[in-house]
């Protein structure tokens, strides 16, 4: 364990989201709502300590996969504990904790709030809150990878600790400029938006928090209205598109840029992702219209609900928990699949679904041809084995989670519906779930040791399970006693 | 694919169901309710289909894996075919996929039923609905290799493709003595409980119903009040030891009889499903208990709703869906684990959730410590990779059907709990689930057509997933085209 570089990195973190509360504090001058103060009183303090850990010696400056798992995990807590400070000041929420579940929340981009009202907090505080959605969105690789000049090798290590999905995709050998391309495609999308949102008459204040919630598949919105508010059918369309835009695998824009179009639209999870979205849609469509009338709104509302769950965003334009009980399910379910691997969008992703069905089958072909060797493939080329026994242990690990945490959150007494969609959607990174935490509630019924345990929930699943567990392992804590020290 | 051989089988198995009708025959006329026809018109053409059937010309011997995986599913398709036509003259079924639901429900042990008042069954047909219980309780495993004399490598296709539980337990060498025993096990801790139950003054009939629902861990009653309408607390005790007992690997029980007690109590699995049993009595009972007076009768409908859950039995003393939702929640996910693999009892079973946990955790270490290779141990051998494999595969077939069928039915539109919890408890074999299938209520609000999805979930379950797909699967119908033909 390289605890002088981790602590290093650390106080690196710190600095930067100092840096990243600027434009949440020029916005809280801007509208003068007083909140200047909650972020100087967080800033200052910070800026302090990331000074401090950023100076601390490192002797050894190698580091093991252990410690790039160590740092990742650190770097989401510690933005997390460090950005609900300006939230905790506004005095909006019932405790610290249901502060930081709305950080995490932000920062995971799950979009979940405990706040039934938003638009009660000030505005560089609002700001800041969907702006955690868009540091978020494409994880905090990125910025790692910028701050952190370091050898190849602790880099792959970093991206299998992060890079969500199955395959740690290897865009271009060096990683600082595939990252840097990957950010910018990322920025030139959001731009896009905040253009076409203005563009429907959407304030600015507004068309920026809401571009920086779908970006992020996050789905924090400016009010209590959510899109809807806005009555508008233009933005609810433009937004739809743009949330499945974000939930595709960002390596079809790289090779479109590439100008390998061919290759893109060959990519299977893409197509297979495509697919569930447009089956989904056409069948609520089907379960909800009323009428021939009605067919065109109930399709819109159809595909805008389809693209916010599957991508994990959670933005609601309707209240599905009122729709019939199929189209109800069929949300659930695409709420466990989630979006492509290498997007802004959480759940087991669709590439994961993909190489789990085929072990199935490939499994029974197996079993009644014991001599022949199956394959599992992937966009035509075999998937290795390391990825398929990943794949397998990670689903297994998912399915444990959220049942032991169902289990755990219901001593709060709601039901079954009601806990095992919140937890999905907590570690999913989805939002509102159905029942008490509906599209049209909040998780503000939880009790607090409840909602910090969901904040747990929602950075392991954003960090895809296991380098939240290394972190608690008693296995590493163990070897920190025996090398470390 | 060798045709005759599995229709000569398919005969024989037909032959054997009508000699096991027998004596819910005898008891019809016991009775004198009439339904001895009800038996005669099953039994007759029965016979007839199985005697010519049993004559079919076998040119080629030898069997293939794909073949026995055949003969399983076919051989329990068959029985349940065969056996709803009793309770489906008698008039008291909506139509004739009510009936075979409940004969599935017999055969696989889950004890789900349609009836609202299964006491206005006449006593031949109610007999032959629990004797269903105990026929498929011990896998028609026994009966297929007593009847079927084959090379024991034929043999160990079936075992593998029956036995429940991740690893096919070589209990002695030969087969045939190792089923023979299994079953003399059986069949004397069935006299036991039936004697138990004549001591508390069950009635005859009752108590041989009731111990074959129990042995079976199948769960039919004989009346709608269930084992709570005795009101009899020494009952009660009796068939929740029974219940646990019938659900421990019978591997134990063999062990004990060889003398090795050590070995017997060493067995992980065991240790861990009588700790988790333990553990949630105690979880229970602290959250449903109302005050000191009531902590008995509390700890024992606690034991007893444990006892009946993991073991996937499903008898009900108390409408558990009116307890504390932690408590609900809890029992949710003993119907997922399920009890011990060589068992009765249905679910994913104890010991792969042992080695999916173990999984995850060896998972951990290895990414910490890459060169290290890490071994998952069960009752501290190491286990093989094919297992692993297998168990990872079935976890996550287990979770996409799950996922796929709670959609499917949700179109009759019953809510999330009720569907999930529908699907989890004929899955696992258990029974009774949530809110409108929770204990007093029944299966009969689903249409025909999920009855029938139903049904073959119970019979999936049952037999483990693999053989209910191989006979679905395209691959093989495909090849019995190329080379059968």
């Amino acid at each position: 364990m390289n605890k002088y570089r981790i602590l290093r990195s650390i106080g690196k973190i710190v600095l930067t989201e100092v840096l990243l509360m600027i434009p949440a504090l020029i916005v809280s001058f801007l509208y003068g709502d007083g909140d200047h103060i909650y972020f100087l009183a967080t800033m200052i303090p910070a800026a302090v300590i990331g000074f401090t850990l950023s100076h601390v010696k490192v002797v050894e400056k190698r580091m093991g996969s252990r410690d790039a798992y160590y740092i990742v995990a650190l770097t989401w807590i510690v933005i997390s504990v460090i950005g609900a400070f300006p939230l905790y000041f506004s005095g909006c929420f019932r405790s610290y904790w249901g502060a930081l579940f709305e950080m995490v929340s932000g920062i995971t981009t799950t979009g979940a709030s405990v706040l039934a009202k938003p638009e009660l907090l000030p505005h560089g505080v609002l700001f800041w809150r969907s702006f955690s959605h868009w540091i978020g969105g494409m994880g905090v690789l990125v910025f790692v990878l910028m701050i952190m000049p370091m050898e190849n090798e602790n880099s792959m290590h970093l991206l299998r600790a992060e890079v969500p999905g199955p395959t740690a995709s290897k865009l271009v050998p060096r990683m600082k400029t595939s990252s840097m391309i990957l950010y910018g495609i990322y920025g030139v999308m959001t731009l896009v938006l905040i253009v076409l949102l203005l563009l429907g008459k959407m304030p600015l204040f507004d068309a920026l928090c809401v571009a920086f919630g779908t970006a992020g598949t996050g789905g924090f919105s400016t009010s209590s209205a959510g899109i809807a508010g806005y009555g508008s059918t233009y933005l609810e369309i433009v937004i739809g598109i743009f949330m499945m835009l974000f939930g595709i695998n960002f390596n079809v824009y790289f090779l479109l840029l590439l100008g390998k179009v061919k290759e893109a639209f060959r990519t299977e999870e893409v197509n297979w992702y495509l697919g569930i979205i447009a089956f989904s849609t056409i069948a609520i469509t089907c379960n909800t219209f009323s009428g021939i009338k009605n067919l065109g709104g109930a399709a819109k509302d159809a595909f805008f609900q389809v693209s916010s769950i599957i991508t994990t965003t959670g933005f609601a334009t309707v209240d599905y928990n009122l729709w019939p009980e199929f189209s109800k399910h069929l949300l659930v379910l695409l709420m466990i699949i989630g979006a492509c691997s290498g997007s802004t969008g959480g759940g087991l992703k669709v590439s994961r679904m993909i190489i789990l069905t085929k072990s199935f089958l490939t499994e029974i072909r197996h079993i009644t041809n014991p001599r022949v060797v199956s394959v599992v493939r992937l966009n035509g080329k075999g998937v290795d084995k390391e990825t398929l026994i990943g794949t397998r242990i990670y689903m297994a690990a998912y399915f444990i989670i959220i049942c032991l945490i169902t289990l755990i959150v219901s001593v709060d007494g709601f039901d079954l519906s009601t806990n095992l969609t919140a937890v999905l959607s907590c570690f999913n990174n989805i939002g509102p779930g159905l029942n008490g935490v509906g599209p049209m509630e909040n998780f503000g019924g939880y009790s607090d040791w409840a909602q910090v345990l969901l904040s747990f929930v929602m950075l392991t699943g954003r960090l895809e399970i296991f380098p939240m567990f290394i972190l608690l392992s008693k296995s590493s804590h163990h070897r920190i006693g025996k090398r470390g020290f």
